[in-house]
């Protein structure tokens, strides 16, 4: 089925997402949108993610696609399980499957999670983790300043060291051997992450899992697309546009050349 | 006369202004509003900002206010000269009275501005500064962890001495002797900017400067509240209630109870 698979995230962090989807489902079309005029979502209420997420599925609908990633971890977390059962195309969320292969390799069972404050507040990773395996304990920490840091660039820097050491110590305390980077993000700042925590941590990616959900997901439901003429990739952003391809350019495998505003409050 | 004044930022950094308007102008009525689901403004376009502050300007309207202040950096720097004529009230923002104590107290003739990204691409407080003082160097500095560092609450920390360090070096480079901090959050910074810069050099809270300017205009415009009954504060959101009351507690003199969401986006 050609139709497009729609993708979503607060801002540019779901791009990770879509890194994962080119790689290991290289026929799918995709439109994804970035909600860049209303970023960050981590720091705010379920209320409002669930609002803007309503928002976005209304236009990723207009596009006609065939299934809907949510490419956030704290949208997945607030607004994923209110909106699936007003949704007449599959929708998969980054928390579940992250969860499901933290609950895999954990042997310790003790899982860390390391997430926004919405996300972690909501404990959505605890509940779904002990869902598969209540044997497990689950140590959740937000840290709202690996974004920023992220976003400044000090991917490689005394200061995020010093940050990843106090947000992280807890996990070595709890022995923890599986560590869940539970906002699109954070895989960005993997090398500080491993350091602290050694090789015997597994850093847990849900960007990867979930495409790999995903194409299991569209195998079920017959969705998968047949054609192999070259895929497309076409990209919305409620604003800064300039920014976003920058910053897409060096995610993606692909050129991003196709990115347009949407005035996203009016749907 | 008793109309209130209308005081709005991105989030709750304005707040810094009403405490500033509650010293001076303790007579005055406020209706503050603070685009908590929609913060930051520092990073964004100015097509964005200027359109949630339309709308913010709409909804304080509402609420018959002879006044409006805009409490923010970025939103005054990116949309105040453009919504100024279509207002029928007087409008004052943060970044003119910033400007002009700055330019009052350099002897060096140097003047540093730390701020957000926005506010420093816009070069605004450079074209102000320089009307008033053609002679003046404006040297200006983005400072994009200062915000997410003092929302994390790390006032006094290494990590704030060190990012301290590394964002005004430049000024100490320059010789500036006036520092404009050129954002509603940097004020909870005055003390590790303080050790860092010396006690030679003048940091100009524009909060302070504002609250003075708003008072000459109201006498101006003869629209002082004469009337000596104890003066109301109003409180608006786009979200997250509680969050607002407990940073609201903190920087007011005042006690914060009456907190309302608005659904800002149908404005």
């Amino acid at each position: 089925m050609e139709a497009p698979i729609g993708v979503f995230d607060s801002g540019v962090g779901g791009l990770t997402v879509v890194r994962e989807i080119v790689r290991q489902l290289p026929n799918e079309n995709v439109i994804y949108f970035g909600d860049t005029a209303r970023v960050p979502y981590g720091s705010k209420s379920k209320d409002t993610v669930l609002k803007f997420s309503r928002q976005i599925v209304r236009f990723l609908m207009t596009k006609n696609v065939k299934a809907i990633v949510v490419a956030c971890n704290t949208a997945s977390a607030l607004a994923l399980e209110d909106m699936r059962d007003e949704l007449s195309v599959p929708v998969i969320g980054v928390v579940r499957p992250g969860a499901k292969m933290a609950a895999d390799v954990t042997e310790t069972k003790n899982v860390g999670v390391i997430a926004t404050d919405a996300t972690i507040k909501s404990h959505i990773y605890n509940d779904y983790i002990r869902q598969l395996n209540p044997d497990i304990t689950v140590v959740g920490k937000a840290c709202p300043l690996f974004v920023p840091l992220v976003e400044e660039g000090l991917l490689e820097d005394r200061i995020t060291d010093d940050m990843v050491d106090r947000y992280l110590s807890e996990m070595k305390q709890y022995n923890v051997d599986a560590l869940v980077l539970g906002c699109t993000h954070y895989p960005l700042l993997i090398n500080p992450i491993k350091r602290y925590m050694g090789d015997k941590v597994t850093l847990v990616n849900p960007a990867y899992e979930t495409a790999k959900e995903l194409k299991t997901l569209l195998e079920a439901n017959s969705l998968l697309n047949k054609d192999s003429k070259k895929a497309s990739y076409n990209f919305y952003v409620s604003d800064g546009v300039d920014k976003f391809k920058v910053f897409a350019d060096k995610v993606l495998p692909i050129n991003v050349n196709d990115v347009n505003v949407v005035d996203i409050e009016s749907y």
